[in-house]
Order: C-alpha cells, then sequence, then structure tokens
C-alpha cells in the first residue's frame, strides 16, 4: 500500500527541504517522491546531508515540468493547503486522510498523491483546483507555516498509521512485556501476608491500628499488575529485611515455590 | 493544556535541530523546550534560520545540566524511544500518548515532559529508565532514525490533536484517584536514593553488581504512577527499617520536606 502513495513536491527553492522530505518518506515506509519545477538543485551536499541515508530518494526522484506530469496516474489527488481560499474545497484533516487510503487503495492499481507547494508560497489556486481534496494540518494560528519536510513528516506519518492498522498489515511484533507471567492472586496475597508481617517486624505498623495501610499498600501495588519475578525481587528484600532486623522469616517463603530462583535470591 | 508540555533535548549536537524543534513546537503551540547538556551553541545562525520565526523559543529555552533539573516538577514523564531494550518498558504509541493527555493534565498543576536523546545514540538507559514510559514513532525498520525535530513534530502534532479533540477543554470529571496529588519526578527520585540505600544497608543489593535490581523496582514503582502520599508511606518503611537495622537513616527524609504528616508518621 505504501509503494503507491507518491509525495509530489512543487517549486521547491532549498535542497536542505528535498533531502529532508527524503529522509521522512523513507522513515515512513514510503518512497515515490516527485519534483515539480524545482527552483533549486536537487542533488547538492545539502539535501544528501539532510537525506542522512535516504540520500537514494533524492536521487531516483523523478523530475517533470507541471503537476499533471507527476500525477497523471493517480486515483487520487490531495493538496496540502492552508486553511481553504476564495472557493471553497473538501477539506480532510491528515487523520481523515489515513482514514481513506485503505479504501482508496483496494485496487492494486490505484495511485495516491500528496501535494506540497512551495516554501513561501503554497500551492497556487489553479494547483489546488487540481486536487480532489485539500488536507490541513492543524496549526498554532498565530504561526501556521510549517516547515516543508515537517509537514512531509506528518502526513507520511498517518500514511504509515493507516497501513499499520490495516487488518492484514504485516503485524508488529509483540510487546515482549506480555509475556512476562504476572503474579497470580495467590502469590499476591502471600505477598501481602509476608509484607505486614515485616512491617510489624520492624515498628512500622500495628494490627491493632492499622489505619489504611495494608489498603494503601495494596492498592499501588495491584495497580501496577506485578509480574511474577517482580514479586519475587519484593518478596527477596522483605526476607533479607527481617534478616538483618534478627526477626525469624517464619513462613517467608511460604507458597513461593514457584519462585524463580535467579530473581529469588539477594542481589548481590 | 499545551502550556504545561514540555520538550526536553537531551545533548542534542546540531543547532539546526533546536531551531526545527522550536518551529515544531510554535506551530502546534507548544512553547516550554529545555536543552540539557547540549554539545553545540544553542543561539546560531543555522538554530535561528531553521527556527524561521520561532527563534523566541530558542531564545528562552532553559538550558541545565541534568535530566533531573529539566523535569524535576512533572507528574509524567515520557522518553522517545526506539524498540525496548534489554528491560522492557511501558511502550505506548504517538497516539495513545495524546489520548493521555487530557487526563494526565487535568490537575491544573499537572505538567508532562517528552524527552528526546542524542542524534547519535538516543536516550542512555539510565536516562530511559527515569520515564514512566516510553513512547515509539512507527518507522521502516529498515530506517528508523527520525530526525530530531521531525520526531518532536510528531509528538507535537498529536499533543495539539489531543487539545483539539478535547470537549470544549472542559476538564474531565476527576477520578477520584487523581484528586490526589501524583509524586513528581523529583520525589521520586529521592524515594529510589532511599531505597537503594536501604537495600544496601540490609544487604540486599550490592551496586559493584547492580544486576537489573534497580531498573526492576523503578519499572514497577513508575507503573504503578505513585501518589505523593503513597510515596510517603513507601519512605516511612525505608526509615523504619533504616532503624530497626541500625542503620543511620542518612539523609532519609531529603527533600521530602512536603510529607503529609499523617501519613509519613508511622503507621502505629
Amino acid at each position: 500500500m505504501l509503494d503507491r502513495i507518491r509525495i509530489v513536491l512543487i517549486g521547491t527553492s532549498h535542497p536542505g527541504n528535498i533531502g529532508g522530505t527524503a529522509r521522512a518518506m523513507h522513515n515512513m515506509g514510503l518512497a515515490d517522491l516527485a519534483l515539480v519545477s524545482p527552483r533549486c538543485e536537487v542533488v547538492t551536499a545539502d539535501s544528501v546531508s539532510r537525506a542522512s541515508g535516504a540520500d537514494a530518494l533524492v536521487h531516483q526522484a523523478r523530475v517533470v515540468d507541471s503537476l499533471e506530469d507527476a500525477v497523471s496516474d493517480c486515483s487520487l489527488v490531495v493538496g496540502a493547503s492552508a486553511r481553504s481560499r476564495t472557493l471553497p474545497w473538501p477539506m480532510i484533516t491528515p487523520r481523515e486522510l489515513g482514514a481513506r487510503l485503505p479504501k482508496e487503495l483496494a485496487q492494486p492499481q490505484a495511485r495516491i498523491a500528496l501535494v506540497f507547494g512551495r516554501e513561501d508560497s503554497g500551492l497556487s489556486n489553479a494547483e489546488l483546483q487540481r486536487c480532489h481534496a485539500h488536507v490541513h494540518i492543524p496549526t498554532n494560528p498565530d504561526f501556521s507555516s510549517l516547515n516543508l519536510a515537517a509537514a512531509v513528516q506528518v502526513l507520511a506519518y498517518e500514511c504509515r498509521l493507516s497501513w499499520i492498522e490495516q487488518p492484514d498489515a504485516a503485524p508488529e511484533q509483540s510487546d515482549e512485556e506480555l509475556s512476562q507471567p504476572l503474579a497470580t492472586h495467590e502469590e499476591l496475597e502471600h505477598y501481602f501476608a509476608h509484607l505486614e508481617r515485616t512491617l510489624v517486624g520492624i515498628g512500622f505498623h500495628d494490627p491493632a491500628t492499622p489505619r489504611q495501610l495494608m489498603a494503601r499498600l495494596r492498592r499501588m501495588t495491584l495497580r501496577s499488575r506485578p509480574e511474577r519475578m517482580e514479586l519475587n525481587i519484593l518478596r527477596g528484600i522483605l526476607s533479607a529485611t527481617e534478616k538483618a532486623t534478627g526477626q525469624k522469616s517464619l513462613g517467608g517463603r511460604t507458597g513461593n515455590s514457584s519462585c524463580d530462583a535467579e530473581d529469588d535470591a539477594p542481589h548481590k
């Protein structure tokens, strides 16, 4: 899908912006860059430097004379625009653009162009009127002019998100986090019992006047959804505390038979 | 809401990226920029040129020596990161970050920091472990290194969308939970320092062979987003442990002057 989204820059003045655009595109998995009548050299030290490894896109960019030439094979042409001009045009947000992409690109031959104007004056009215829709990146009304490569970055980011969120897109690798088993209820209860004994032992807690102490500690601990390995560390700390204060580690290890030996041991 | 979101750049090498960051921020309505130990001059022809009218943010940027100094008053610290390292940390997408902002900023004194690392090496593990969560901008796996200002642009864009989409900026009805002030970064760091001293004192931890102990304890604690009052209880437990084991409670209460006396006292 991403290989059928073209970025079109019209009348760009600064080679650095072409390089920055190439980098933003490659970062997001886009590769098709067309330059309409650039007002600067395309391949320069500055464009290659800003491309920062994505200079292949600069070298391969297609340079053409007119917007027509750049988008003739596209089934959807969207122009990046500030607020709409004299003639209101269908205006979408970058997020709405992203939401439309899968459907727009459902047919294998479909191609989309995202068109960006000049650094100083944007797209002309004639150019805007060649677009199916205009996309406006929300900005601070007091300072609304985005850097060209930054504008490309935002739209390319929305394209990538749209692609990732597609049902049959390549699955992102799953969070490692989730592969760690969480502590069971039983393990948590053994921990809380151990914690309370230890707090009594060090003179911090008196069950006769409990106030809300254990409740508060429970709430905080449960909120963090501890993994089994983390709970083992906490129990190790309690046992070390009991040992250091000369308490008998009464059943300190009860119900903890499933401890991961590596992390149950004192950390030293 | 946007005025309570801080962008923190650590060890930036290129003035142009500081300027580009300032422009991206101002475009999206952010204004609070902190620079931790920049490895370049901040105000240069290049940074002012790339700021392109947002150079006030460059001039006003706060330059500090450490991440601590930059985020001490923040209730949520999110680090921009590539995929998770040795120790998996809570990882969110830029969009999830945006979705969380209204709730995170519901309390008027709440502040959020978004932290970005060096152009060449990102954030260190120590820096990442000072964050509540990491945010990963989805990128092309074959070319994943975003330009610094481009990364700021994407997250700032999500911040702005989140703000725009707020229903009337009407503060969410607060969960009971939210009516309790969360611990600040600084309070958390005092707690972690105190915890580490205590673990050394009871013979559980040897800083010479730290393994991942403190990192694991940090991760679990930060995940639970402790309230100030809860942290005071934990510090009270540490002090009681030190007392019970005959350790000197060296600076155990440093930086804890704002303790709620009721809950800081031993619970007995």
